[in-house]
Parts: C-alpha cells; sequence; structure tokens
C-alpha cells in the first residue's frame, strides 16, 4: 500500500537546465540541487517543524535564493510533498515485504535498527505527526493515513499469526488494540530517545518486542 | 517534585495599571489580560509549534498588540516561560500525592479521564517535546526534565509495589525500562487519539494498564 502523498510533478526546469546545448550535465545538476533541497528542507522541517520552518532558512542551507525553491517546488506545500514522498521512500527498509505473521513483526526489530542509525527521519516524523494533530495542518492527512497503515499492517500481520497458530486467539477488534499499543509504544521509546542521548533505544525495543509477543504467546 | 520551569516574575506594571487612583481594578485587569495572552499562547504553540506560533498571531488571538506582549513578558522565551509553568500547574490532576505502588500507577486511569477532556494541554506537550528533540529548542530543558520526572515516579512507585508485595520481583533497571515502555505507550496512544478522532483514548489506556498489570503480577 502506497502511503505517501502524490508526488509533486517534478523539478519546473529553468532557464539553467534546458539551455539546449547543454548536454545532461544541467539537467543532472538540477536534480541534483532538487535533491539537496529535500534534504535541507527535511532538517529544518525536522528541527523547528513545518510552521516554523521559513523557506529562507532551507534556501539559506542550500546556498540558493528563496525564489529557487519557488521554481523547483512552487509553494511551501509543494515541498511539504516532496519532503513526505521522500520520507515514505527513505523510512521503509527493504525486506519487510513476503514476511508473514510473527516473522513480519519481528523484523520491526531490523525497521528500529535503521530508523536508531536515521534519527533525522524520526525527528521530522514525530514533530510534524505532533504539529499535525491540528486540524488544518497541510500533512495531516498524510500522518493520518500513514498512522491508518501502520495501524492496519500490524494488526493483519498479528491476525496472521493467529491464523498460523503462532499465537493464541484474538478478536479483529484486540489485534487493532494490540497493534495500536504496539506503534504507540515505539513512538514514545523514539521520542524519549531523541530527548535523552541516555536511552537505549534497541534495548527498550527489545524488551517491548519481548513482552508483547510473550503476551500473545499465551 | 517540582517539574516546571522558574516562573516568569509577573507583570511588567504598565502605565494602565499603575494608574494612582484607579483602585484594584485595573490590575485585576492586568492580571485577567496575562492569563488571557497565556491561554491564547498555550493554544498557538500547540497549533503551530513554539517556532511557528509568531507572537503576532498570539496578539491577534487576544486581541492586543505585540508590544503590549512584550511588555507583560519580555520575550517570546518569557512566554514560552510562562506557557510551560501553567501548563505544569495545569496537567497534574489533583489526588495523586499519597498513593502508594499500583495505587498509585492505577491512578494514571484517572489522569487519562482527565487529559481526554483537555486535548490542548496534550498536544501543546506532544507538540514541543518533538520540536525539543532539537537540542536548541527552548523548551528542551524542561521537556527532558518532566520525563526524567514522570519516568521516575512510575518506577519508584513500581519498586514501592514490588516492596509491598503487590507484584513480582524486578531489578531497578528493568522498572526503569517497564517505566520507560508504560509512558511511551500512554504518550503513543494520546497521539492516535489526537490524530484519529474514532480511536478511543480511554478503551486504549484500559488496555495499556490491564496488560502491563498482568505483566507485573506474573
Amino acid at each position: 500500500m502506497q502511503t505517501g502523498p502524490r508526488e509533486t510533478t517534478g523539478p519546473v526546469p529553468d532557464a539553467d537546465l534546458v539551455a539546449p546545448r547543454s548536454g545532461r550535465g544541467p539537467y543532472r545538476k538540477g536534480l541534483e540541487r532538487r535533491s539537496a533541497i529535500v534534504r535541507a528542507a527535511t532538517q529544518v522541517f525536522a528541527e523547528r517543524g513545518y510552521h516554523g520552518g521559513s523557506l529562507r532558512t532551507i534556501a539559506e542551507r542550500v546556498g540558493v535564493s528563496s525564489a529557487s525553491l519557488v521554481q523547483y517546488f512552487g509553494t511551501k506545500e509543494g515541498l511539504l510533498a516532496a519532503v513526505l514522498s521522500e520520507w515514505g521512500r527513505a523510512s521503509r527498509p527493504a525486506g519487510l515485504d513476503g514476511l508473514r505473521g510473527l516473522a513480519w513483526i519481528r523484523s520491526m526489530r531490523e525497521a528500529m535498527a535503521y530508523n536508531a542509525v536515521h534519527p533525522g527521519l524520526i525527528e521530522l516524523f514525530l514533530t510534524l505527526s505532533a504539529e499535525a494533530t491540528s486540524p488544518d495542518h497541510p500533512a495531516r492527512a498524510f500522518v493520518q493515513e500513514r498512522y491508518a497503515t501502520v495501524v492496519g499492517e500490524h494488526a493483519g500481520h498479528l491476525l496472521e499469526a493467529v491464523e498460523d497458530g503462532e499465537v493464541g486467539a484474538m478478536s479483529a477488534e484486540r489485534a487493532e488494540h494490540e497493534a495500536r499499543l504496539f506503534v504507540a509504544a515505539m513512538d514514545g521509546i523514539e521520542l524519549q530517545w531523541l530527548l535523552d542521548p541516555r536511552v537505549d533505544l534497541l534495548e527498550l525495543f527489545e524488551h517491548l518486542l519481548e513482552v508483547t509477543l510473550a503476551r500473545w504467546a499465551a
């Protein structure tokens, strides 16, 4: 299931990029600059939130003008859409497809190990999610859909585990509650870890996984 | 344990407030206006974050000038300190003092019921906490101290429960992990609840409390 927002339609070509005798170099340069802007915007939105992260700050970090940002992304919302799209791609470690039941749930261990070395992705998502609790936030639909998908995936794989006899019987409603609590605890320990370097994210996650699997097995 | 930031030193008297023959009316009016500004700032910071919430937006919401905000609170950071101080006061339901062990842990049910009818307080805390994952955020020390206190209180009461024979033996390290997971799950379900009105916060919390107490009892 694709959970990202609609892709922006790509860089708007500027005079620099469409110079007829330029070969492929300038086009590649345009793509690189676009990537650099998305990376800078990811950092700035993660640090200051969407409302608090100004186009000017982002432009300064890349070393381009604010006008150049507008040329590539149209509006600040267009830039946000590009950031969320990239986040959706980058935050999904490979290797989850094809796993079933508890094997899929256990693979969250790899997802968490990936998060542990990509704190910027977590910071971006937590900051935007918290901001998006306001009804008019431009990332609200994305965040809502993301949570619905993630909770649905966890609940679905838990029900597969029930079906395969890996865990005891439970209703679909119970599976959804279990999925919500598991996802909630993952978000919460990530927040504590970002706030306090003494918190060991992976150790806490192992503890969470162990007690959760023990409960389901009972 | 007092976890709030240092109190601001109170309203700076303006000409309006110190008019010699004004009696108590204008002073009371000054206090009311100060409260109205803190309430508006709480809303605006909750909706847009600290960086994204401008003094101008806050001033407009109260119907005063930005200069008036500066007069009362000095700087935006001064206003944030007042908001956090008020948050620390308002977010702590009465009746927790004097409880011991599992009785204290179970009283989180009342804390959660209080949260359920004060979504603005939760929104403010989650938004500022997520923003404060950035090292230079002015609320970072407050948020870090708050988490340390809350985790410490949960762990301490869990160890009391061990001491009183209410739950099985566990090390101090294990109690801290358990406290972190419990607090993390509470934060996470609050976030899901704010993002999706179909989520039943109190039902999820009951489920969390039930499975947690069952685990500790084992």
